[in-house]
């Protein structure tokens, strides 16, 4: 127990992950109503938008008008997602408003940059030296190392504890070549692979080879066990994850298939709190937003907890 | 890692807690082809049906129809449930086709106790020792001890270690003076309030006091932490669970509110076979079932893996 952590930062990414994927349309007004409702709950860093192509994603055809639209709150840190220099161009038109770095982001499984980028590894390491450069040329940090399915791939399979080192010495090799110092090296369970073990052996190798980097999770509950492997994390020490309220990001259960959200961020906290570990968050308060959430998306999102009610309300009722 | 079993023992009741729950009506014919399905996975302990009062509990109006209706697999122990003499006589009809054995059935929690039963601690202790007598006087063998909201509760919040070693204590009390030889201590989380820490602290103590005993788990997934909370009794090594096939149990996702599912079945084998801990299920045959069970109530299941397909699966296309 003493490798525990006295507190964790989450990133919440319930509105970027969220409104990227479902099909609404979701009013504007509906998305910044959010925004801000997460703001009051405690948390400190919320990624609010994805700045990709409206084509692509029309879920965020209205990224300029959400982020000009929320009333920031002091002291949380508002960030944005992009992959070109065009998304970063939309990006830092918001610089004031938003918190603005940049990431190496690579994949530790060939077969999936190629399904999802489009590129192999090597392909997509001559991108990031070039990502870098635009971040850097813009005036931007590049800070953060991710490796997309590091814990195992549904066109690889497993994903060997070597590929993900690969992954991220290839990263920290991009970011030399540039003098970007990086802070945090984020490890993502893209496809639902992760499993307590492997979760204890891919962190406690990538801690060994870089001790004193930060370690982010990003974990997806594809098969249902993201809250154990989460347990395992903290164990471990791991202070950093990504969630999103409600669970958002999976598919709606409607569609009845495909991949289940994020782990969800008042599960996570309740587990936090129980544990022992500072979230900052007033849990019954991010559980009314999570209920938001499913009212603004319009139907019932996967996470138990909002449906439940902390154990605090029941605690405050007995006593 | 030491300490993780090299196997589990799965007791699946799917059908006993799904049925008593779902609004159905749901036909005698579909109860038999799910746990027929069941038998044919590799589970070799099902919980086939409960012998309640029909009036409290239509959904087992057709209890000894579903009995005597399946045919039963070599090696597979079909049970069921009852509560008084009546349920215990209609389950020794079938003698033959069930696996019948009795429990001293107890709670961590008064206020629980006076809720669901309506009667105390003290009351449920004298009904038990009468119930003992009952199941002896027809021949059968009073060889486990329950106790419910060993992890907390809504109607008392936390419950403290001492508590839980109380009921067992009581429940031996109960045993050895009807000279019962207690196997098994089932220690339920009966409204979710279970989290790892507290997992590791209740069996830690009640297995110091009572070390030759087997421990078995119930854990409910009413707050989304049950296959974390398995996951720490796993270490342990504890080797006894109950679970449900698709998480059947919980209120259905279309109502909204109120207790989800028991841990799914599929993804506690899941997280078994991942750890190299035998389960003696075949995984993707499970999830066909969990889909099965999904088809049969008529709405979408608490399960993420039924949706998603196992890793297993995933290996064989890419092999």
């Amino acid at each position: 127990m003493s490798d525990l952590p006295t507190s964790v930062e989450i990133h919440e990414e319930g509105p970027r992950e969220g409104f990227q994927i479902e099909p609404g349309p979701i009013s504007t007004a509906d998305k910044i109503r959010l925004i801000e409702a997460l703001a009051d709950t405690g948390l400190k860093h919320i990624q609010a938008c994805s700045f990709v192509n409206p084509k692509l994603v029309p879920g965020w055809a209205d990224a300029e008008e959400v982020i000009a639209g929320f009333k920031p709150v002091d002291g949380v840190h508002y960030t944005a997602l992009w992959f070109n220099k065009r998304g970063l161009d939309r990006a830092l038109e918001f610089k004031d408003k938003l918190s603005i770095s940049g990431s190496i982001s690579l994949t530790a499984s060939d077969a999936f940059s190629r399904q999802n980028l489009n590129r192999g590894h090597e392909e997509n390491v001559a991108a990031m030296h070039k990502q870098t450069e635009v971040h850097q040329a813009a005036g931007v940090d590049v800070v953060r190392i991710g490796v997309m399915a590091a814990f195992g791939c549904n066109f690889e399979g497993d994903i060997p504890v070597a590929a993900v080192l690969k992954a991220v010495s290839d990263g920290f090799a991009i970011a030399d070549a540039h003098g970007a110092k990086i802070n945090v090296i984020s490890l993502a369970d893209t496809m639902g692979w992760a499993i307590p073990p492997r979760i204890e052996k891919v962190i406690g190798a990538v801690r060994e080879r870089w001790p004193d980097v930060d370690i982010a999770l990003h974990l997806h509950n594809t098969r249902g066990i993201a809250v154990a492997n989460a347990h395992a994390a903290l164990k471990m020490g791991v202070r950093r994850f990504d969630s999103t309220v409600g669970g958002l990001g999976g598919c709606p259960f409607a569609a009845h298939k495909g991949a289940a959200g994020n782990i969800c961020t008042e599960e996570l906290v309740l587990l936090c709190e129980e544990m022992g570990i500072d979230t900052g968050v007033d849990l019954d308060r991010l559980i009314e937003v999570g209920q938001m959430a499913e009212e603004i998306v319009g139907h019932v999102l996967p996470s138990e907890l909002i449906h439940a009610g902390s154990l605090n309300a029941f605690r405050k009722q007995v006593a």
